[in-house]
């Protein structure tokens, strides 16, 4: 997947082109961020994604401006998760620990029904497995409120920081704190809708996902 | 801050253009994603920022990609925040709620000494206060090989969802939990550098932050 655009320029160790390490990167998250250019300018609009096999779906209403346009014109797609801040010694070599996924393609339009339904529990599963087999499926009338957009996997590249802090050797010497503050993303407590008429207990989709 | 290009398309009433919305979105973050046009091709890159009044500020490698293209080029800029899934009782009334910002722009370059200094510990501030006060401050090679820039936040909107599901009227009936499952971010126990030769104790910055 290294090809001249998704080859990272700086700090190229950082970089990382294998299949199994992106989507392991993608399959953490849901939420990407996409670009394009819309009038001869860029744009940057945040969306869900779903991942299956080598394809990334997304979906938003019919007459979506992002999706409309992503059906004409290349994007590129950012997943960024943020581990830890990484502090050094010197405020120079401070950093941060991620993981970073970015795509560059062309997306086109989903027309086959089963496949426009599949591409929609792919991207409800990316988000909360199981939530699928729990809920009222999508009618037809909601069937064509909705666009499903599909883009295949084929330019990407990875970036990874990890680890403590790298300082300038004479810097260790200093009686400066140095180390890694990580950050993490846990899921509250479910909060039960106020319309809750009756007292339905919180579903295996909610539970699976917060004791994961 | 509501121009044509920041005007909320999809589901207005979502949308919001006042400054103190949009810093507010802006200060509980330090890292966005910033989109451009490169070779005709729109890239997104993700990086720190730091805002003061209304400036944001950006730094990096002087032989970074991202910033030497952003001194001649205009940039779009997001930066997203998750904090729940919204489970309505329908698939087509899941959503996500979270805060939203973007800022349309053309950043610059800051030549002056001070500004530059200042502008590294705005950004240094954006992601951890105090932090500044207890290191070794970026020496003449250092800030050489940084180049830091501005760009006033004159184009911008939010998008803002909150609270519960929306669901079809007659889906109310259904015996299908409904309700929001948040998304917390918070940080983890501090991770002394192996390298730490000394027994320092943990900062005044990490505690701050952590205990926030």
């Amino acid at each position: 997947m290294k090809t001249n655009k998704t080859k990272v320029k700086r700090t190229p160790k950082r970089g990382h082109y294998d299949a199994e390490i992106i989507y392991s990167i993608l399959d953490k998250d849901f939420i990407c961020q996409i670009g394009f250019v819309y009038d001869d300018y860029p744009v940057v609009i945040p969306t869900i994604y779903g991942r299956k096999g080598n394809t990334l779906y997304f979906h938003g209403a019919s007459v979506s401006r992002l999706l409309v346009t992503m059906e004409t014109v290349p994007v590129s797609i950012n997943v960024t998760q943020t581990e830890g801040i990484v502090l050094a010694r010197s405020a120079f070599h401070h950093s941060l620990n991620y993981h970073s996924v970015t795509v560059f393609g062309q997306a086109s339009l989903v027309t086959d029904m089963d496949e426009r339904m599949e591409a929609l529990k792919v991207i409800s599963d990316q988000i909360i497995p199981l939530r699928w087999d729990e809920v009222r499926l999508p009618n037809a009338k909601e069937m064509k409120a909705t666009k499903v957009l599909k883009l295949e996997i084929s330019e990407a590249s990875a970036k990874i920081r990890t680890g403590p802090p790298k300082d300038e050797k004479e810097d260790y010497e200093l009686d400066i704190w140095a180390g890694v503050l990580p950050i993490e993303k846990r899921f509250g407590k479910a909060i039960a809708d106020p319309e809750l008429k009756m007292d339905l207990p919180i579903p295996d989709s909610v539970k699976n996902l917060v004791n994961k």
